[in-house]
């Protein structure tokens, strides 16, 4: 494990609080745009829940409720989204097949404090990944109740990347804790929200951020939000 | 009340989470330089809890348990700092006497909406000031503890300045939750944090932040921090 410290590394940025997600916020004013301006390196959604929000080497993509990915342009919105400029400043190499159980342990051995946000991009191949994308929403509705039309699938000995984040449990309400991680295979042709993956030979780099830069939308949805959600049971019901 | 929106308004910045000094993280790396090239106006403690940080146009002072006020040097260090670059965006003038509990409501009323984070100035005079600073802390004793060593006194018929903020709910673990402010005498003689304000006339200019600028300390105390408070109830007992 190599380690490079940079007191100038770039922060994590977040467009939202996901507690306005769990609310039902699902338009903000924020353009992929503004995301590309915070980093090369993201996960989130698009207005409406129109597909998972995956950025990978400055690109973003929407995954779609068939798994398809789509590169997206630079005008669309999003309600949620996480960027940051990634390089990478540990690296680990797993080159033996392990289960999607194992697999999380040994992610979270890897985090060296559980008090830091950390950034994490995992390429390698995979004996399968379990990924789930959403349909866009016409009317509101929870989001914990978004979980009950979400579709899922299964990629079966796939090469592809991992890209998302690690959050502290005390920011709950900014980001969901722990991993979140969207998966786009090597052609960057599918992918999804990841769910469970069982790697059999890959590369884990993480980068930790010395802060957090949370944005706080001005639309009027947002401003005139009431907290009626429990935040971590809807989010254990929508993420997990 | 005038308004001017402008997107390049500075975010509020935070030096670390209040989730670390409930759970009795006294110290960080953080210099009174640091906060001040965050902005000109801010408060917090500093290490070891000696004494209410207060940053009012660029001066840092801290409030001692005695009530006196003391310019700080960019030196010393903050384990809790907040900060950001005030000029006001609105603007309201009580001019008649009001009780602490009127003024509070009026205070709420003035919040445009409650899910946006708002750097407040109050100047004027007051028929009371209730405040109270804490001792330096030799020894680990739980946030929720130290309100029992901390010291209350009363300015009566003052001329002064409160600097603070209002933070929503949902941003509980970052900062104290609704009004947080301290207060200092228009000689910059003495103040502390302000537990209670009765005006007698007072401007109060309110400006709210497009983001948060969150930091995460790289110490190990932080680093190693296990959660056992209740960060709510703990704050509660502290501020209230």
């Amino acid at each position: 494990m190599t380690s490079s410290r940079d007191p100038k590394r770039p922060p994590v940025f977040i467009s939202a609080p996901i507690a306005a997600l769990v609310e039902g916020i699902y338009r903000a004013d924020t353009t992929i745009g503004d995301v590309r301006e915070k980093g090369d390196h993201g996960l989130g959604t698009f207005n409406d829940l129109d597909g998972e929000l995956l950025m990978i080497d400055g690109t973003v993509y929407c995954l779609r409720p068939e798994g398809n990915a789509e590169i997206i342009g630079d005008d669309v919105k999003t309600p949620f989204a996480v960027a940051t400029h990634f390089e990478g400043d540990t690296e680990e190499v797993f080159d033996r097949p392990l289960t999607a159980h194992e697999f999380e342990a040994q992610l979270h051995d890897l985090i060296p404090s559980k008090n830091l946000i950390y950034s994490i991009r995992i390429d390698g191949t995979f004996s399968a990944v379990r990924a789930r994308s959403v349909p866009k929403q016409s009317n509101y509705v929870p989001l914990a109740e978004v979980a009950k039309v979400q579709t899922i699938f299964e990629f079966k000995d796939v090469e592809g990347s991992l890209v998302g984040f690690y959050t502290p449990t005390f920011l709950d309400s900014v980001h969901v804790p722990g991993f979140h991680l969207h998966f786009i295979t090597a052609d960057r042709k599918q992918g999804g929200h990841a769910m469970g993956v069982a790697p059999l030979s890959v590369r884990v780099r993480l980068q930790h951020a010395p802060s957090v830069e949370l944005g706080l939308p001005l639309t009027l949805d947002f401003l005139t939000m009431e907290r009626t959600r429990d935040i971590e049971a809807d989010l254990d019901k929508v993420e997990r």
